[in-house]
């Protein structure tokens, strides 16, 4: 039998509340972000099994999500893998721009088309931008950086870091608990799940709401659920649910 | 030139308060002993060189400290390995017993010896009790799990980590920081330093006190110093200059 795998997104981080594109930025949760990965820490915790190894991004708001759900499930000892193709996908030239304003000069609809079409990215950062990955000490040797991302680009980082490091544990038995960003996440559930290009651009992760998936021996799934307070779960499935529709 | 080593014990955690030998015991830090570990954080955030990796322990006082010093230095995105091989000394049947009527049932003198002899371990634990290592899931796998340690076999389990984990990256360059314990850093100190026997046991690693070591290409020390607040430190030094005189 296969291990079970958990997937987690971080909850409000600050730059949500100031309506910024955030991408590779390194920025915090907020107080309610951070109560946001406790209860996800608690739902874990009261299932009938337990992680026994955890994968997040390089990105503070994951890292810290990781850290307090590890905390709440009393599993600070399990080993904890960091790795960059888990991140966010990369806004480009966006990142660190208002998103009203930036409508209103590039016009909703180009706008929207950065945010939900599958393989269009945002306008690249120059190599010599502060903000490309490049010059952060964090990405030092990392072949391939991207100065921006669609989904369809975040998914061709995302797939061999499932296949080099999460095939082999979920095969191996090992329950894997993956804390990450809407886009990685969005990444391997359009794996997993096979969703559709069009499909998956409009199917949002819910924050701080893990979703349990049960696979097969060829790690296909055979359930996907979210785990936590009722209330808060219904709530997640139906707006999947009316994404699906929509 | 190889990379700096910083050491740092964890603070005080809720045993240390109630007076309990602790041992293998997962206790958390007291509020305390997390301001400690902050203040460690803000210690190093300060030196004009940067961590590239973090080692610590399976258990919880000392992977908090790491994560608030992290958090501090700006630098959670570092990878982490916990390693048993860095937990505090085994307590054997000591562990969860009150130090006061410890004394008051075995005699001073035989506890003092306990604590303070270099090679003469508590009793050990039987394998049936429910606080051997061997009925604990983070321990799973690994060959050897103590019964009970002095300090000469805590050290002969340090002195492999250190050879295989520690001495690579070191010599690759990367600065290195561990958040572990009284014991397993009083182990590396004895390993690094060349401490005898006799004295080793009397060097009371100060807690919550970065100690930072400039090595030579042979890794022996240059120089070793502790790290902080001015009257924090002056009253480490002090602790441990009279301990060598006692």
């Amino acid at each position: 039998m296969p291990g079970k795998l958990i997937l987690c997104r971080h909850g409000q981080s600050d730059w949500n509340l100031k309506n910024l594109f955030t991408g590779w930025t390194d920025v915090d949760l907020t107080d309610l972000g951070r109560s946001e990965a406790k209860a996800a820490g608690v739902a874990v915790r009261e299932l009938d099994f337990t992680i026994d190894v955890a994968y997040t991004s390089l990105l503070k708001r994951a890292i810290r999500t990781l850290w307090l759900m590890l905390d709440e499930m009393d599993r600070m000892w399990i080993p904890v893998i960091r790795d960059w193709r888990l991140n966010e996908r990369h806004y480009g030239a966006l990142q660190g721009l208002n998103k009203a304003e930036t409508a209103a000069k590039y016009g909703d609809e180009q706008v929207h088309v950065w945010r939900r079409s599958y393989a269009t990215p945002p306008p690249p950062l120059e190599a010599d931008d502060d903000r490309h990955p490049a010059h952060d000490p964090r990405y030092a040797g990392i072949e391939g950086l991207p100065a921006t991302e669609s989904l369809a680009t975040t998914l061709e980082r995302v797939k061999p870091f499932w296949n080099e490091c999460i095939v082999p544990e979920l095969k191996a038995g090992r329950n894997v608990l993956i804390a990450a960003h809407g886009n990685s996440l969005r990444a391997l559930v359009k794996m997993l799940d096979n969703v559709s290009e069009e499909e998956i651009t409009g199917f949002n992760i819910p924050t701080g709401i893990p979703i349990l998936y049960e696979l097969d021996d060829d790690l296909q799934p055979l359930s996907r659920r979210f785990l936590g307070d009722p209330d808060a779960v219904a709530a997640a499935a139906a707006a999947v649910a009316n994404q699906a529709k929509g």
